[in-house]
């Protein structure tokens, strides 16, 4: 292990704000994409956290992601709207359909944002943890490029096509699940890539859609369940496509544009949003509550489960306290960003 | 293999509407129920089938059901509604939610409709399909009792917690995902310890919360995803608790009184409804014809993937030729159902 750089969050989002101004954003939007690019690193989802600001930077420069989109929406109904990205950065569109659900779900008792002609819009369990946090349901979906096999298929088709839920816990965060519908994320082969490890069996494809264990043939992932029962992370997978993608105009799977390729020409990438007031639902008052106490009841069960959220609770502490590390790479990306844009670069923790 | 019994799909109903015409049903819920079964059954959805019935006819007769309840809906926003199901059969109480939802969702653009104080609903991709045949999205969850083990945890908690999604597809049935959130069902148990053989490692745990491939000594099944993650279906199984259970006010996870036992105590079960009218969004004109596309080039793609519904297109072809199964033990089962009744039993297919 090499000595990390760490920032603090409050220090970095200095520095990202410096950035995205100088690119043309706004105030309010800039404050949004960094906070939660920050959020997500404290959560210890260092795939979707501050290491994604440099390449969101790069496509503003190559001009697939508009620092000022043109945002349109559409009210379709008491409890719908579709929101037109305008090539934004997925972030900040998404923070808006999001906060356009919940309000209209104030008003209709349930809400369904679409969102089309986006980008990526990290994890979503900011999403739904920003309407728990006002005491509401929140469910949200994205999709993404091709990197998931389907299920008895060889190649990829679907994103890992993340899934979040949230709901409002007393005296406690949100309980929030946020969980990609492959069994592993591509990160992790990344990572086995770096470090000259192997991968378990049964979550990875290579080129010839072979179970693969070697990081650097594999060309796939599994969906959740694996070899016997990845039927169900495939079908998950497939059903959150269709509302990301096809229900609001977006192209699907192989047709998305890749993240990392082609960085001039904007991803057209949907999102959907879900809002649910509890209090139109008889055990609305007390639910908050319940949660609590289920949570409670579940983590003193024999073996003491883990509850969704547990671990980033933890990763918050830690970081909050120490830091979100900063790998060399990462360091390097933010010096030639800060040289390019004419901003000071993040102090270092000592 | 012995040779088992065969009925005809419409032989069953009539023998099905009789018994429940006895127990007091109206016709309209008595065709509601036995068609819902022979569905699932035509499906070769067996644990979810016409097999259900004599458990369904046990809980009438022991009080627990109720064959005509006071079904009471409150309407508590222009997406929202409450439907208290009166200890009803949960498929009839079940149908009547969705049949709401769908109807709302026409004015609202989405809509949730929650149940409480209901019982089993039988499979919930019922649910989905009959608002994805109307051109909706439907999405349906329900929760049951205590069988899957947290991740990490060593008893049972939540039940096998289904979710389903359906969306119209052009020129065929609609694209549908029913899955419990536990990687095999219990049924699976049951038929290992009927035919002697073992389990697969990673899906069961014996009564220590250990793993365990000898079904007899399984007390729990193993969460979506296994050993290594099954925090994901343990996650998926606690969020469609919550929406089932607490934001009905219905009791949760090892607090439902079981299915099996106890049979004079109402269950109190609950189940959510969400339908969704794609014409509120961007793509909805076009959605039917872009999910006949998405799935013809998924079942185009190397490898071949199975598509979610084709198992149940096929058994539904081959058992409305042939007839459905009646396992020997089930026969028994409607012969003294017919006699304590005094209803004629169903022809068998010669």
């Amino acid at each position: 292990m090499h000595a990390e750089s760490r920032v603090d969050a409050v220090e970095w989002e200095r520095w990202g704000n410096d950035c995205l101004r100088v690119q043309g954003f706004t105030d309010d939007d800039a404050r949004c994409l960094t906070a939660s690019l920050a959020q997500t690193s404290l959560w210890g989802i260092d795939s979707h956290g501050i290491a994604r600001l440099p390449h969101y930077l790069n496509r503003v420069a190559q001009g697939s992601i508009l620092a000022q989109p043109d945002i349109r929406i559409e009210r379709t109904g008491p409890g719908t709207a579709q929101l037109h990205g305008g090539q934004g950065q997925g972030i900040v569109v998404a923070h808006r359909a999001n906060a356009l659900a919940i309000e209209l779900a104030r008003e209709a008792g349930i809400a369904a944002v679409g969102v089309s002609d986006s980008s990526h819009c990290g994890a979503v369990g900011l999403y739904s943890r920003a309407a728990a946090r006002q005491g509401l349901i929140g469910i949200a979906f994205t999709h993404s490029d091709s990197i998931a096999a389907p299920f008895g298929g060889h190649q990829a088709f679907f994103g890992t096509n993340p899934i979040s839920l949230a709901f409002p816990r007393a005296g406690a965060e949100p309980l929030c699940l946020d969980m990609a519908t492959t069994a592993i994320p591509w990160n992790r082969v990344m990572n086995a890539r770096r470090d000259g490890v192997a991968l378990p069996p049964g979550v990875a494809l290579d080129a010839q859609g072979q179970d693969c264990t070697d990081a650097e043939q594999v060309r796939a992932l599994r969906p959740l369940g694996g070899e016997e029962y990845g039927y169900k992370g495939y079908g998950l997978a497939m059903m959150i496509e269709l509302l990301c993608g096809p229900l609001n105009g977006n192209p699907f799977g192989p047709h998305i544009s890749p993240m990392y390729a082609e960085l001039e020409r904007p991803r057209e990438l949907g999102a959907f949003f879900i809002v649910i007031d509890p209090a139109r639902f008889a055990g609305g008052a007390a639910l908050a509550g319940v949660v609590a106490a289920m949570a409670m009841e579940l983590s003193q069960a024999p073996g003491a489960p883990r509850l969704p959220g547990d671990p980033e609770a933890v990763a918050q502490r830690v970081r909050q306290r120490d830091g979100i590390p900063v790998p060399p790479a990462l360091w390097d990306e933010i010096q030639a960003w800060s040289q390019r844009l004419g901003v000071a670069p993040p102090v270092r923790r000592p």
